[in-house]
């Protein structure tokens, strides 16, 4: 079959407007927020129905060509980005409602649908869609769901996984299964196939429907930074604070990351005091002595000679303008092309675990920035480094893998997770075997085969067969 | 192989005094709850540790042999009962706590630990295992993860699924699987292979430890039972509470069950009133405001028409006690060999739903008593028809199979399940089509033979491969 037989075939499955091969088509949907890999598909394609993606899907085993889905293109680990020819599946036209039930909490939306209208649906009609994360306002929820996304709310509500009460997929067999029946909560009939799919980056089936579980509004959300005096000290902040009140998040970050984003941003620090860490922590206050609590908990820090100051939200703008602080981290430093991890350990290692990270990087990239940030209230890290301006990118990136396998090597003593939250796509592939074992990698591929059996989904992401 | 040296050889891996064929062992641990099959294992096995069961799994494999998980053995749906000679493999002896760690609020567990000393360990750390139900006090943590047991408290906490954060498991190959490594709360390296044992019967691989993640104790729990005119104002009552309530449990039943535990358990009922049916609404007082709000919705319930009486607890004694009249409905009615299904839809679709379930199962038990009960908050409702005394079991459970047929086409229309929270066992396995499609099923099929090609693992269970 001939390019252009392919593209007829294409155009004939979906409509001639649904299908492009233009150059700013091809660029802007083969990849995703990485930048290091040349994006280079043949076709994209837009399908609108569950029946359309299953006739792409039924084409590509027909004839042995491979789909990448793609979503909102944030994605940080290269799992939607197509390198080798493949079809790229965008879903920004199966991006509507189509079905609110109040009584059930919960919605069916597709797959295309942005992250941020979930979350203003849900605020539309009294409840809360709780997974945040920076690039909310254009990732999709399918891609959420292929990545079992994370982000600032989970030592709370969790991830992505814990929202997701039913699926509609499209197998990589050309199967339509609805799984879990749009949202049972109880549904003891066997394997649960909708978790399999959940976090599986688009090797197995292609989502195109799901049904999400919405929360409870929270009520007056405070917000506390606090500067700190070291990394083991944050971990001391967190133990106090989680043991009386329950927190909605906990996050830290360096100053270098602080003092980036008050310059590029125009923000202003959160006091005077400068501290080598800095602690954000967000609560409900549905009572006074909540707050109190606080504040009692917060003097105790200082006491312990842990924090040296900080600074609680009074009014919804400010509480807004301190998560900034840590929000806009990740663009700020997009600029000095980081090379990013995203790693996690239990909770009650982070301490030990952070003192070995830190002992290696230092050591090893002495002439490197590192910012450091994440969720160290879920024992998830993001470790930053940043390209020195006169170092090429291949040079910069080959001596930051080689320091990954140091930093993995730690993890894997530690037993953690060389992906916390990022998924394994094609940038982690390489150092899964740090985190899971040859004979789990060996199961992951049987099923991979039993969904898949020709290969045609996301090939080459998360492993090779 | 002779019996005589499969004896030998099961001596030989671990103990002679770890392997039992006596009379009373194989029917004890030959089956569960339900006690419809007649239980035949040839031998029951006791490993000690992960390693002895990998070598049971690698022998049964070498010679063919099937093995049956057995837990507390009350299982619902025969899951764990052996009827054609296999070897169970009861997990008596590993009940051990492993570990508990503060900081991450969780502990390690062996897989044949009582449900009910995992929640008193909680207890004793201050913590709290939310998992409950009236056979904590001799399931094992290891079953309750393999049905996803769900229980009373599904409401507010979940089902297991969400409190399992790691296992330890031997698949049906003889591999061991640290999955998810003892509880990472970020992990997003490929499959959730964790979430695939959860509820898969023992037939993937068997269980061998758990991390559990514990959470905060409620505090001043109330527990109010409420008299309530009709199923379909059960669901105004639960949806008037769960608007201003953050409920921990939403329970139902009907006034036969009521009648029933008063006699025989020796207890008292709540009020003089007599309703059709019964709410029992179980919410956390950690404000004054609560337990006013409570009185308010009563009395609006009671204006509706709704609800026609209503009793609540004054202290920590006459809440357990109004428990126990949900709780003991299970026990007392055992007595009466009863018919039990295990239904669930949507919440949303309960009332419709109820409606014409009522109808079928009236119009064809009009001789057989009817007792409903059930997790009513979560769509869950337990259909339990009670034998009358001078009609054969085969004719009864014969009669009461067909009217399965015609109640579970409703649920299938529905989109319900026809296991909510029991599992499928060999009891459910001829209506898993009711709530799994052929392609779900052959999908599921394709997972077990990756994980367990010689089918050693409880085979025909679930469905027959």
């Amino acid at each position: 079959m001939t390019q252009q037989e392919m593209l007829q075939a294409l155009q004939d499955l979906i409509g001639a407007d649904k299908v492009r091969t233009d150059t700013d088509a091809l660029i802007t949907f083969g990849r995703d927020w990485t930048k290091i890999h040349e994006p280079k598909p043949s076709a994209i394609v837009f399908p609108r129905s569950t029946q359309e993606v299953q006739a792409l899907v039924k084409f590509a085993n027909q004839h042995q060509l491979a789909l990448v889905p793609s979503g909102g293109r944030t994605g940080l680990s290269a799992g939607a980005v197509a390198t080798q020819g493949e079809i790229v599946v965008a879903f920004d036209y199966m991006n509507k409602l189509l079905e609110f039930n109040p009584v059930d909490r919960s919605v069916t939306v597709e797959a295309g649908m942005i992250t941020e209208q979930l979350q203003q649906i849900a605020e539309e009609k009294g409840l809360f869609y709780p997974v945040d994360f920076a690039s909310a306002g254009s990732s999709q929820i399918g891609g959420n769901i292929s990545t079992n996304a994370g982000g600032i709310k989970v030592i709370r509500y969790g991830m992505t996984r814990d929202w997701v009460t039913g699926l509609r997929v499209v197998t990589g067999q050309g199967d339509i299964l609805e799984l879990n029946n749009r949202g049972l909560l109880k549904n003891n009939t066997g394997y649960d196939l909708r978790h399999l799919f959940i976090g599986a980056e688009g090797t197995l089936g292609l989502i195109t429907e799901a049904t999400i579980q919405l929360a409870r509004a929270p009520k007056d959300l405070q917000v506390l930074v606090l500067g700190v005096v070291g990394m083991a000290e944050v971990m001391q902040v967190l133990h106090t604070f989680q043991t009386s009140l329950d927190l909605t998040a906990f996050e830290f970050f360096s100053h270098n990351a602080l003092e980036k984003v008050v310059e590029h941003q125009g923000l202003n620090a959160p006091f005077d005091t400068q501290a080598p860490y800095y602690a954000l922590i967000e609560f409900e206050t549905t009572q006074e002595e909540q707050l109190e609590e606080a504040m009692r908990l917060f003097e105790a820090c200082v006491e312990q000679g842990w924090v040296v100051d900080g600074a609680m939200s009074q009014s919804e703008q400010q509480a807004q303008n301190l998560w900034r602080l840590r929000e806009d981290i990740s663009e700020t430093i997009s600029q000095y092309t980081p090379y990013k991890n995203d790693i996690s350990v239990r909770v009650s290692k982070v301490p030990q675990f952070l003192a070995e990270v830190d002992q290696v990087v230092s050591e090893h990239y002495p002439d490197f920035e590192i910012v450091w940030f994440g969720h160290i209230g879920d024992g998830n890290l993001h470790l930053n480094i940043l390209k020195p301006e006169n170092l090429a990118k291949e040079e910069f990136f080959s001596r930051c893998h080689q320091v990954s396998q140091w930093v993995f090597a730690i993890v894997s003593r530690y037993q953690g997770s060389v992906s916390a939250e990022h998924g394994v796509g094609l940038i982690k592939k390489d150092y899964l075997h740090h985190t899971r074992t040859p004979e789990e990698i060996a199961y992951m591929k049987a099923i991979k085969r039993a969904f898949d059996p020709h290969n045609v989904l996301n090939p080459g992401k998360i492993f090779d067969l």
